[in-house]
C-alpha cells in the first residue's frame, strides 16, 4: 500500500528525532495543525533524501540552531542527534567549534542546553536500571 | 624543536582551508595583523582536538556560516570542506537541509556562493588538464 | 488645545497596542522613563502616518518580530494584532508563512507564543461571560 | 486533467512572485534543482492557502526579509509585492516602520533595495511607452 | 531663535558623522524623505543626550553594527568614530574584541570595512597634503 | 614566576567580570571544562591588550550583546561594566542608543537585564549596609 507524504514524515520524525517528535506535534495540534502537517512533510522531503547520513544530518542542524540561538528546537535537536548515534563528546565539540563562528554567548547558551539534555538522559538511564 | 601556537594554527589553517587561508592572513597583515594572529591560534586550538573529524567539522562551520549569512567566510569554508574530502553532493544537500531551520533566503544565498565556488574549481581543474 | 507628541503617542499606544502599553510603559518607568517616552513619541510618528492601515502596520510587525525573534514584543504584538482587529487564522496563516523566510525554529516559536496569547484572550472571554 | 503539487507551485510562484520567479528557478537549475523544486512546492503549498490575502502575504514577507536582511530576496519580494497590487508608497511606508522593530541600518537597506526596483520599474515603464 | 528638531538633528549629524550623513539625506530625499527626517531627528533625540560622551556612543555603534553585519552602515560610523576623535588603533581594537562575542566572520568582515575606510582617508590626507 | 595564560585569564576575568566570572566556570567544569579554559584564554589575551580601556571594553560589549540579543551574557556584561566603573546612567544610556541600530526590542530587552541587575546590586548594598 502506498504510503502518503504525511505518514512518510511522521515517520521519518520518529526515527530520527525521537520522543520529542510527538510532543512537537502535539503542541501544534489544537492551535496549527496544519503547520505540525508541513513541518512533517518537509521533514520527510530533506531526511528522506540519500546524500548525507542522518548522523550527519543531526550535526549541521545542532551547528545551525546554536550559531541562531533558537534554543527550544536546539534541545530537540540534540537530543535527536544522540538518538541518531552522535556521542556526547561530539555534540561538546561541535558546539566549542561554534565558538569560533558565532562567538562564546552562542556556545555557552548551547553548551546549556547540552547539559540539560544529558542531565534528562542520564536520568531516564538510571531510572531503568533502577 | 617545539612548533609554538601560531607556528601550529598557520599550519592547521593550511591544511584544512587550503590556499585561502594565505588570503585571509594576507588581508590582515597591514592592517590588523594580531587578528590574524589569533586566528590562526583559535583555530589551531579548536582544529587540533580530536573528538570529531575533520570533514565533520567543516560540514558544521558550513552550516553555521549559512544560517548566519556570513558570505565571505562561508566561501572559504564551502572550499575548505572540499579540500578536506566533502563532495559537491554533500554541500548542495546541507544547503537544502538549511531551508528547515533557516529558510529559504539563508539556503539560496548559500547556493549562489556555492556555485561560485564549484565554478572556481572546474575552471581551475580544466586550466591544470589543458 | 494642542496636543503635544508624547500625549498624541500614548494615545496611539493605548489605541493600537491596548492595556499591555501600559505594561511597558510602567516597566520603564523607574528605570528608563525618558525611553519610555521615546517608544511613545516614535510609535505616535510612525503609527500616525496615512499610507498603510492600521491592520496591516500590526501583521508586518508581527512578521518581523517573528523572523527576529524578539518573543516578549512578539506576544505584545499579537495581542495588539488583534486589537485592531486580525482574527487569530489571519495570524497564525503568516506565522505559518514565516516558515518559507525564516525557518520553521522562528515560526514554531511564534506559535508557542499565539498559543499563550489565544488562552489569555479566550480565559478573559470566559470571565467577562461568567 | 490532475496538475501536480510542482505544477500548482511554479504557477503560483509566476502569479505572485512575477518574472523574478523563472531567474531563480534558472539559477537554481543546474546546481540545485531539486531545491528548486522543493522552493515551487513550499511556495504553492503557502500561498495557495487561504485565511490570508495574497497582498498581505506579501507586504509581510517584505517586513520580515528587511527585518533579516535577506536584500536578494528583499529585491524579488519588493518587485512581487508591487505585482500583486502593493503601491510603492505602502512599500515605503512598511520599510520606514521597520525602523521601531529592527532600527535603522535594516530600514535604510531596505530602503536602497526598494529605490532600485522603483527604478527599473519605472525604466521598463518607460521603454514600454516609448 | 528657537531651532527645530529636524534643525537639530541634522546639525546634530554633520558634527558627529561628518560628510558622510549628507550622503544619506541625499540618498533619501527623493524616495523617502520623511525617513531621512525621521533619521535626523531621531539621531538628534539619542545624541543630544548628557550621560554618554559622543566617543564612547560612537565605539558603540560601531561595535553593534559589526555584531549585526550592518556593513554600509559600519562603514558609515567608522568614519564617524575617527570624526569625533576615535584613533584607527581603538576601532581595530573594539573589532579584534568581537570575535569574543560575535565570532571572527563578524570581525573579519568588519576589519575589512575599517580597511576601506582608512584607506579613503589616508588618501584624501595625502590629497590635501600635496 | 611564570604565569600561564590560563592564570591569566582566569585573573582578568575575575577583575573585570568579578563574581560572574565563577559561576559561568563552574557551570561548564562538569560538562565543557577546555571551553571554560578557552574562554578564559581568549578573555585575557583581548583584555590584556592596550589600545582600550577597561571600562570602554566592556560598554562595547555591553552594546554587542543587546544588539544580536545574547540575554545571559548581557547580564553577566552589564554587571562587568558596573563593575569596571561604569554608572547606571551610562549603561541605560547605551542601552537607549540601541533604539537606532537595533529597534526597540532589543533595547527593551536591555533595559529588562539592566533591572534586575540594578535590582540585584542595590540588594546587596543593602544587606551589607544592615
Amino acid at each position: 500500500m502506498v504510503q502518503n507524504r504525511l505518514e512518510r514524515g511522521l515517520e521519518m520524525m520518529d526515527r530520527v528525532v525521537g520522543p520529542s517528535a510527538h510532543h512537537v506535534q502535539d503542541s501544534l495540534a489544537d492551535i496549527a495543525p496544519d503547520l505540525g502537517r508541513l513541518l512533517a512533510e518537509y521533514f520527510g522531503d530533506i531526511y528522506g533524501r540519500s546524500g548525507l547520513d542522518r548522523k550527519s544530518r543531526e550535526i549541521v542542524t545542532v551547528a545551525a540552531l546554536t550559531a541562531l540561538g533558537k534554543l527550544p528546537q536546539l534541545k530537540v535537536h540534540i537530543k535527536a542527534a544522540i538518538h541518531v548515534g552522535c556521542t556526547e563528546e561530539e555534540i561538546i565539540e561541535l558546539l566549542m567549534q561554534m565558538v569560533l563562528y558565532a562567538g562564546f554567548p552562542a556556545s555557552l547558551n548551547g553548551v546549556a542546553i547540552a547539559k540539560e539534555v544529558f542531565c534528562e538522559i542520564n536520568q531516564e538511564g538510571e531510572g531503568t536500571n533502577a
